[in-house]
């Protein structure tokens, strides 16, 4: 063992030098450690446990070693920062073997701002986008688009429904000015896998321009950009890749890249702009969020390591069947159909027993060590619970476990729905 | 000495179990800690050495509390990280003494983002902005609104002197359709220091709104929203709060938020409706980068143990003053006069001497442990060196004298520029 500065830090919840502070409030205990001339955590509550497991589709929990990388800083500058750069750039095209036909243009933000991004610098002014809705991430990226001026239609489907490229064929064949289809890949507004490539082949068949948000599928689910025919396709650190949130990205067709120039009516989000400055110098044109995107490259690296997207997809599935296994024994009731049920996040009906309240359940799962997530339909009660993040069948047996202890704490004998479907 | 987790890091660069990889070149040696099942670092190059201590203006050296309050994650929907957020809030507040007349919005992104989002929120579509231009940052801000569709118009002041409030009040006069001014109160590009109370009188006087980029002053140099009027003024996490880069946040008058109202063509940077949705659900609207916002909960809290503005302030003059010193015996003569020359970063005059080039300068000086930062100007050769960050003088002279050995590595033998000004 081998000591070079005199800076030890314990991670787990045990500080070296720990001590109550007699002045913390019972609510907030206050943790300090003091580490030589530093001391750490003064001033955050710090669990004296382990941290809850986030079971949310994503900020998510993520591996020690991912917020490891974040110990350092990076001159934004610096060689070496345009090496991380350049290397989590590659590796995002890898993963969807787009090399040949796509470049990828990382953007500073939360996923949404990518999203905003993508349909502001690919669609024109005059374009015209048909939205695919089945959930409220495909109302957000309605709302955006038309906010941003460009003309919207909105192709409605039920929240329990996978879009229909039929449909979609249909509305095409209807309105001719529809120029860009916009589709989201996992609608975790409810959990539902829409079918990307029939999606993505009757745009091709009809020339149209496809815009995929794949937030929360990108590196879970197949994605082949040699097969799969998009101009855009959009996704974020903190999601499947397992990072922390803070940036996203955006995959662009080489073929349209050039007639995108001058689409956007905003500086910060044209990611012509910053696709061209980054050829061009190597360099993010604004202040890169430094230590995501150090994170989002160990967590790639650990993909990798893993067996890449599918060695994921396994996990995550795994991970969703031991949830919704352990579920069912507690009489809780899936919203969807398994047919169309992706891995990444299941949703529940709510529970018929009186004693049920989302609140009160979060509260307690969370006494047991889970983060559970508020259910996003609107006109039944439901709650989510996320199968991502660096988590396996393990955490997920805990998880369900923790499900049937905040059921006895509240005195909810059986997790049945009002009506089961 | 209490180990509950047997999970162990050394900071500093002895990792445990620390060994060579045969299979490493020697321009990039890998490090590999063994910790438990846990390999950390497999991937990431990591220094046998102290990391480079950045002297850029953002992202800039943090402080290892700072850093190691990014070991967590955080549920973006969770009561604990909401309350991390209201107390960032509230501490951002606290700074400008803006309470009573302001509220604050966090917003994802980099500065520049949140200069956008500022612009297009409080400046109507058919309002018009005047840019009060003495640097590349002022260029991009009318950029940016000009973009937006805003009627936009530069007032041009040279890159060596702070704006001019006679000039203001002599446009303001010539042409009342100006219904916004913007100003940035530390012009970065040079480094000017410009004169944010009597630009703030004279759009009192005039009745127009004043747009403040504080970027590179929030923290260090005094503002008080008690008796400075200011309709929005915007700085970012990454900059002298000393916390990582990845969010900005707005200061907005709580007179103009409700004419604030469907200003915005941008769905993510509309700050009303982030107001809005924050105020009520106490939540961000959308994905939060919640590791950078507990780094900057921790960076303010090192800020206010230190001593608040004053402190910091007196902190980075000592910096700069050390800088300015040492440099000046190597013969290096600063670009601005000391009365507008802002204690944050300082521009420095290339050296005559034939042996310097500007790469190769860097890359010596980053060898001898630091990060400069490139010149801004576009018409002469400059260089910039910051004084912020979680360093003192002690680092400071470090850094004076590792230009000293750079320039003996290079042959350059004496800093002074082609003709002194």
């Amino acid at each position: 063992m081998q000591i070079v500065n005199n800076i030890i830090v314990f991670l787990g919840f045990a500080p070296l030098h720990f001590r109550f502070r007699p002045r913390a409030s019972r609510a907030k205990l206050l943790a300090c450690a003091s580490i030589g001339r530093y001391r750490i955590f003064e001033n955050t509550p710090m669990p004296l446990h382990r941290d809850a497991i986030l079971l949310t589709p994503g900020p998510l929990t993520t591996s020690l070693r991912t917020k490891l990388a974040m110990l350092r800083d990076w001159g934004s500058w610096d060689a070496d920062f345009i090496a991380v750069t350049a290397s989590v750039r590659k590796s995002l095209l890898d993963i969807v073997h787009g090399q040949d036909s796509h470049v990828v243009v990382p953007l500073q933000g939360s996923g949404t701002f990518s999203v905003e991004a993508a349909v502001g610098t690919v669609v024109p002014r005059d374009g015209h986008v048909l939205v695919l809705d089945n959930g409220a991430y495909c109302k957000r990226a309605a709302k955006l688009s038309s906010l941003m001026g460009r003309r919207t239609t909105v192709l409605p489907f039920d929240d329990a429904q996978a879009v229909s490229p039929m449909a979609l064929e249909a509305a095409l064949q209807a309105d001719a000015s529809i120029s860009h289809v916009l589709m989201i890949h996992c609608e975790t507004g409810a959990g539902v896998l829409n079918p990307l490539q029939a999606v993505a082949d009757v745009c091709a068949r009809h020339a149209k321009g496809l815009i995929v948000d794949a937030m929360s599928s990108f590196g879970a689910l197949p994605i082949d950009a040699r097969t799969t025919r998009f101009d855009a396709l959009i996704a974020a650190s903190g999601k499947c890749l397992e990072g922390v949130p803070g940036m996203g990205f955006v995959l662009l067709h080489k073929q349209i890249l050039p007639a995108c120039e001058g689409n956007s009516q905003s500086l910060a989000m044209d990611l012509f702009d910053q696709h061209a400055y980054m050829e061009k110098t190597r360099q993010w044109r604004f202040t890169p969020p430094t230590h995501v995107l150090v994170a989002l490259q160990e967590a790639i690296a650990q993909f990798i390591e893993e067996g890449g997207q599918s060695a994921r997809l396994a996990r995550y599935q795994a991970n969703c069947d031991t949830l919704l296994r352990g579920m069912a024994a507690l009489g809780f009731v899936p919203f969807l159909p398994p047919d169309i049920q992706a891995p990444i996040i299941v949703t529940f009906h709510a529970p018929a027993d009186r004693a049920y309240d989302f609140k009160k359940f979060y509260d307690a799962a969370k006494r047991h060590g889970f983060i559970l997530y508020p259910g996003k339909l609107t006109q039944i009660e439901t709650f989510r619970v996320g199968c991502i993040g660096a988590i396996g069948t393990v955490e997920m047996a805990q998880a369900v476990h923790a499900v049937a202890l905040a059921m006895q704490d509240l005195g909810i004998a059986h997790g049945a729905p009002a009506s089961a479907p």
